[in-house]
């Protein structure tokens, strides 16, 4: 693909975290799509989530705002391409809501829930636009910051 | 909008063409969706559309070629946000397949097939993510390009 080539191929310009959770499928979407149960999640400590706002449909947006120990918070906007239920879920932040160009495409997120024998298989991929904002985001902490909100999440879900 | 504050609001990243076209809205539609009849319209003349593919769902991804008197061949890349049959049709240069993000997110295309007692208030607005790229896009010729390829879809629907 002639844009793979001049910025990055797909392998290039992504971030990937994968984990097997020792829960069913359905249990870890519901925790990526309630806002009650992200809330408990999202945010990797000592960041928190005070708020989560979820239009899970495609086309619908998202709001997740993380707030850091000094009350500073940091809105995620975002809006689903993808709402495959308990399967697949995409959504990009080039947009706040449907469709209104955000102030920088960063990335696309998409997250893969399989199943594995009753537990799941889940694959978390952003995927940006240029190599220099993968770079970045991996500066930023990518895989020690979506290290721990899994480990989050992976003890949230083992509760429900 | 924060991010619209940042970077303009809508009106200012926004270009519009509206025409009532004197045709039912399914014709407009097909004329917009199927490949034989994009090749008949789209570029405008003396460019031509040699090919078009278009996979017609939310995820979907279109490619049509624009062919100018010399020969150069201009693909445009994209992929379908919505597909709202014979009303509204929404895509993306952002990516160049679900989600493969493109060299560049430039513009996002909304188009609306309005019935208007048997015609058709047709619009086209391309969304950009920057005033800039409205800028350059306004530079490149949208409002006498667009104009002439609308001239030409609605000469097309005359005889579908």
């Amino acid at each position: 693909m002639t844009s793979g080539a001049a910025t990055g191929s797909n392998a290039e310009r992504e971030l990937v975290l994968t984990r097997l959770i020792d829960a069913p499928r359905e249990k870890v979407f519901k925790a990526w799509t309630e806002p009650e149960l992200l809330m408990q999640w999202f945010a990797p400590l000592p960041f928190t989530t005070p708020s989560a706002k979820v239009d899970l449909r495609p086309g619908g947006a998202s709001l997740i705002v993380m707030r850091d120990p000094e009350g500073n918070e940091f809105p995620n906007p975002g809006v689903f391409l993808e709402v495959v239920p308990n399967k697949r879920l995409v959504s990009t932040d080039a947009y706040t809501e449907a469709w209104v160009p955000s102030e920088k495409p960063f990335m696309t997120l998409i997250l893969t829930f399989d199943d594995v024998g009753g537990k799941t298989r889940y694959t978390a991929r952003a995927r940006h636009w240029t190599v220099a904002d993968r770079e970045t985001h991996e500066q930023m902490g990518f895989h020690e910051g979506w290290g721990k909100a899994t480990d989050q999440l992976e003890a949230l879900v083992a509760k429900l």
